[in-house]
C-alpha cells in the first residue's frame, strides 16, 4: 500500500515531522500536494463533502482506507506501523507524549514570529514578534530543551525512549533543527548546555535513510514561510 | 486501583479535561494538589530525581506504576480503560485526532490573554491582548467550532464519534463552556451558527455523572487564573 501525504508544497511546516518518520520507515509514499494539480486535490478533501472524518488542517495521511490528521495522531498510527515506537503500553505512551511536548514547541516557535494572528503577515505584528521571541529565547527553549536533556540523560542507549530511535526523536531532530535556522546565535550560545540533545541531533542526521533523504531533492529547505523562520531581529 | 490525578489546585486549566473524562467514567481518584501538602508532592514528582519518565508539565496521572503526562496522552490511555473511545483503531485515532485539535484550540484560547509570555501578568501584555482576542473571536472560534459542527452534522447518533460519549464529546462541552465563559457576548452572538455544538454542549452536561460533578465542590469555577479568563475588554 501506497501511503498519500498530504501537506502544502512549499514549506517543510508540521508536515515535515511525518516525512521522517515515513523516511526513516522506508515506507512508499507521495507527497501529493507536490506533484501537479496536488494542492486542489488536498483542498478537496480538507472541503470533504464526502469525508467521513474530515481533517481540520494539513497535514494529514491517507492510509488504505484511513484518513487521519493532526501530526502527533499520524506519527501514533505510523509509529505502530513501522516499529517507530514500542510495542507496550507504557512505551507507546511516553513516546506520544514526548511527542505532545514538542508539538507544543513548535507551536511556541511559530507563535514567536507570529504571536497576533496566523492570518496577519510577519510585518503587521513585528513589534509583538520582538517581545515574544525575547521570551522564547531566554525562557521558552531553555526550559524546553533542559528537559529533552534530562529525559535523554536517564537513558543511558542514547534515544529519547529504549534502545531505538522512535519518532520522538526524529521529532526532536527536526526542532533543533528548525530552531537552530530560525535563531542561529541564541542556540549557538545555548547550544553547550544540552550536550545529549545534540548528540542526539547528530546520530538521528546520521542514520542512513535521513541521510539520504537529507540530502534530496525531496527534504524542502528551511524558509520564511514555515514554522522555522530565520528572521534576524528576532535572534538578539 | 485508585488512579493519582496531580495538577494545580485553583484552576479549572488542562486538567479539566481529565477530571472530566474519570467523573464520567466513574473512576476511583485522588486529586492530589488539593489535598494537604499536595503541591508539594506535586513538585517533587515533576523535579523527579527518581522519575524515570518525568513529565514536562502537569497535569499527569498516576495509574498504579505508569506516570502519564500530557492532557491528550492521559485521555487516550483513559479512554481505552474506561470505554471513553472506540476500541477499534481507527475510531480510536479518530477520536485523538478530534482532542488534538481541541488542544490546539485551548491553546489559542489561552494565548488570546497571554499572547507574548505565560510568565508575565497579564495587564504587562494588554494591547497584544487586545489585538490577538480580536482575531481569535472573529477568526479562529469561528474556524474551530464550524469544524467541529461539520463533524456533528456527519453523525446522526450526535456524538462527535459513533454511537456513544467519547473523551472528545467531553472536551468539547468544557471548550464550549471556557468560550462561553471568557467570550459571552461574541459567543452569544454566534451560537446560533452552532446548534450541534450546543446540542452537544447540553447532553453532555446532562449526563447524570458530569451533572453530579458539576454540581458538586469538585467542579472549580472559571476564574482569572485559569485558561478561561473573562477580561471584558477581550470580549468586544
Amino acid at each position: 500500500m501506497r501511503y498519500e501525504l498530504y501537506y502544502w508544497p512549499s514549506i517543510q511546516g508540521r508536515g515535515e515531522f511525518v516525512r521522517l518518520a515515513l523516511e526513516e520507515a522506508g515506507a512508499d509514499y507521495v507527497d501529493v500536494a507536490r506533484g501537479k494539480g496536488g494542492v486542489d486535490r488536498m483542498m478537496r478533501v480538507m472541503d470533504g463533502a464526502r469525508e467521513k472524518r474530515p481533517p481540520f488542517a494539513p497535514p494529514f495521511l491517507k492510509a488504505g482506507r484511513l484518513l487521519i490528521g493532526q501530526t502527533a495522531d499520524i506519527l501514533l498510527f505510523l509509529g505502530g506501523r513501522h516499529g517507530l515506537a514500542p510495542k507496550d503500553e507504557a512505551g507507546r505512551l511516553w513516546t506520544h507524549q514526548l511527542q505532545l511536548t514538542l508539538a507544543d514547541l513548535v507551536i511556541e516557535a511559530h507563535d514567536a514570529h507570529h504571536p497576533i494572528a496566523s492570518a496577519l503577515y510577519y510585518h503587521d505584528q513585528r513589534p509583538e514578534a520582538r517581545r515574544r521571541a525575547e521570551d522564547f529565547r531566554r525562557n521558552r527553549i531553555p526550559k524546553f530543551l533542559a528537559y529533552f536533556e534530562r529525559v535523554l540523560a536517564r537513558n543511558p542507549r542514547g534515544w529519547l525512549v529504549g534502545a531505538r530511535a522512535t519518532y520522538a526523536d526524529l521529532s526532536l531532530f527536526q526542532v533543533v533543527e528548525g530552531l537552530s535556522y530560525a535563531f542561529p546565535r541564541a542556540m549557538a550560545r545555548q547550544a553547550k548546555r544540552w550536550p545529549e540533545v545534540m548528540t542526539l541531533r547528530d546520530r538521528v542526521a546520521a542514520r542512513p535513510r535521513i541521510k539520504a533523504y537529507l540530502a534530496s531533492e525531496r527534504r524542502i529547505p528551511f524558509n520564511e514561510d514555515g514554522i522555522f523562520r530565520h528572521y534576524p531581529e528576532l535572534d538578539g
